[in-house]
């Protein structure tokens, strides 16, 4: 027991990047990327041990070179890839959510520029298998965070000239999700009343 | 273009051993757990593109020990880790699914030993919040497929005396799955009916 904690809490503060390549000097952004990802990651693991939905991480997929096994098999060259799908998904009441968490330190606009054209293709999947996709972004410079319909990104995404969403369109469509303290970014109100309606 | 499918191509010839540590010794016996691997992951993408239904593999977890910056991250030490959760998980006319993938060589049983009590409490979870649990698993020797509600394998691991189930019991109260060209596992059907069901 003590040996598995010590080695989750080990890859925990390991701060592996989770997203595209992170050269050293942006590991400050790395950081910052990483306290909201530990906020979402903190809220299902509240929302998981209080029975109210079952959201999981995918793995951050690495490609394998080389493997050494000599001693059991030890990975010797391997690099990180872009996650195709998305961070999350789960089920809230027998329904499937699916959804990225993003932030941005701009402070009027959500650039586009991060999101792969695999995972817009991968939400719109889940969008016509009757999925719930969402996005959860946050603006980290103004302390705000929202949770934004995949549909209106993936209409940016293939029909805006813009390469961003105006933070002011994302205030006006999206629903604030406001910061606490347990559970952190308590994100499951909008997905209940979400499935309510449908 | 060219580089990623390359690259895309090169791992999937890699042979990632996606379950526990694979010693060179039993290296025949991950290639029989690949091509099953392979024909669910086969069945998938054909569901995806005939828009039948979203199916994804979470992607191995790996615990990275080092990385090295000097030219791009390049991990230089890392281990290959136990999938806590299920291999496979998706959606189906909105609802939630979640399975594992496991085969045997054995003829008269399926040994509980190589599924992790994560497993089961991840599994207990999805069932918990209304999700569609199941097991494929396959008998290689007997070239028989059988699609098994997770609620059996969970019983038979928490109150049976066995650490196996037998195979008459699976042949009894799972399904059986037909291998075909295309798709090759053909397990949606099953899906439908309990949905229909349900």
């Amino acid at each position: 027991m003590i040996n598995y904690a010590n080695g989750k809490n080990f890859q925990k503060n390991l701060k592996i990047p989770s997203k595209s390549p992170v050269k050293p000097k942006s590991f400050s952004h790395g950081n910052r990327g990483m306290a909201f990802e530990n906020d979402i990651n903190e809220t299902n693991d509240y929302y998981r041990n209080q029975g109210l939905c079952l959201v999981t991480k995918r793995p951050t997929p690495i490609n394998v070179v080389s493997v050494d096994y000599s001693s059991g098999p030890i990975i010797t060259n391997a690099y990180f890839e872009k996650q195709s799908t998305t961070d999350y998904n789960g089920v809230y009441n027998g329904r499937y959510l699916d959804f990225e968490a993003k932030s941005t330190k701009k402070k009027t606009s959500f650039p586009l520029a991060n999101i792969s054209k695999h995972q817009i293709e991968h939400l719109k999947q889940v969008i016509k298998h009757k999925g719930i996709a969402f996005f959860i972004i946050e603006f980290s410079e103004l302390d705000e965070v929202y949770f934004l319909d995949a549909q209106y990104v993936i209409n940016f995404y293939e029909n805006g000239d813009r390469k961003s969403i105006p933070y002011n369109t994302i205030k006006d469509v999206g629903k604030r999700i406001k910061k606490a303290f347990i559970p952190r970014l308590d994100y499951l109100p909008i997905i209940q009343e979400i499935t309510e309606k449908s």
